[in-house]
């Protein structure tokens, strides 16, 4: 875990580079990172203490996308191990943003960077709240 | 819809390969090929008067794949028109069979053949049996 | 084809959605937007009259996708038809940016937008310019 | 590694499910034990002593898939490890056979069993032999 130059806390997970995720170019398709992203979240949920699964599973709250962006900026080729970088930009109870930045884990070159913003709902898809047990990994105060 | 081999009526149904199919040999990934057989089943069931949807959302019955297997004739390319051409091989109300060919829409070039297949099951993934209403759809009598 | 509020004139296709796009939280996983932007693209190079493949076959280039971003207004579903829209934002012979809508095809209910920046480049991943013969489709002026 | 029943040397991969290979169902998609048998035979390539990259890129041969074979026993869902088990079932320097079991690797539970045949090719898919340094590592003996 590295401090990220907006003062967040990255935190790293590596992955391979499957065959399937290259396109006829050569290279991987643009699509994948953002799979890699979502890589990145349940990582960064781990390293903080807690698991995404339980949050859906047992607490019935989803992190539903509302927007993500990637910005690509050399291509990863197959088996090239990549670092993903997670951090969170901001978040309240009702609306966390991650960023990311994806590289090269031999040579740390700068792959692609990005953001996703994510909108906490219950399982119904309508606007929640994080549940108590989970606020502090973002750093919010509990709820009077 | 064609007379198959074995006496079974394909359904058929085209789609153009996507560029997020193809991978670095220049042909498209092996495992897509089994999304295509998915795309095929969905469009028998549509062919033969019923949606898969409504046997999961109405009928609360899944069709969980137990097997499936793919021959790899001759590649498929970015933006080529291929032809999914899908059947039922064998059904009870416990178990489905499907047989799929996958052809060059244009040439008619055998690019693959498949077969999977599927246990019905309820939500839970517990055995169970088609509903009577979607029993006929596979040729199968009433139960008494 | 019909007139984008920015003036473009949008190319519309219509998918129909897999059952392998969606994801356990029973819509369709984020990333696939990518790839139907991709089917977008193909279908606008297809209406203006020239073919994405020949593009990279014949006149050796690509169009390398620099930043991309989707905004996520309501989800897709399985076996629901929606409509791709595809238009050209702006276009240098050297940078290309599309603009996509996604709508359920039956209610025309906007489900995302987004856009993708595109850098044409020969097969090297090396900075080019589009060939002469395809620059009209993108309506710029002949070089001198 | 492990002998596996047939004394074949298993070689083993752990792997996070992802999100994105979960579908509505709530399980792993079936078309990605395809991908994960992939990411398989790259491991047993890797554990044996090359790369499955240099035989492409330094060699110029391919292992196109002819056949391949998925059963599927019990589900995988997202956030589980899973330990893909893979060994060559039968080798020749035109066509390799893999095996695979897919595991759960908390509990070791079999979740599915799978073969994939594949055929020695030249970039250009015409039927080739394994380069005579790679011949070795598939327990094949030199050519006079």
């Amino acid at each position: 875990m590295r401090k990220g130059t907006g003062g967040q806390d990255f935190v790293e997970t590596v992955i391979n580079v499957r065959y399937a995720e290259t396109d006829q170019m050569g290279i991987v398709y643009y699509a994948n990172y953002l799979v890699w992203f979502e890589v990145g979240r349940v990582a960064w949920c781990r390293a903080r203490g807690f698991s995404y699964k339980d949050l859906e599973e047992q607490h019935g709250r989803m992190m539903v996308v509302a927007e993500a962006t990637c910005r690509y900026k050399a291509p990863a080729h197959f088996d090239e191990d990549v670092c993903i970088r997670t951090a969170v930009g901001s978040a309240t109870d009702k609306v966390i943003r991650f960023c990311y930045e994806i590289r090269n884990h031999r040579t740390a070159q700068l792959l692609a960077t990005g953001e996703s913003t994510h909108v906490v709902t219950d399982r119904d898809f309508h606007p929640a709240r994080l549940p108590e047990k989970i606020r502090k990994f973002f750093q919010l105060q509990p709820r009077n």
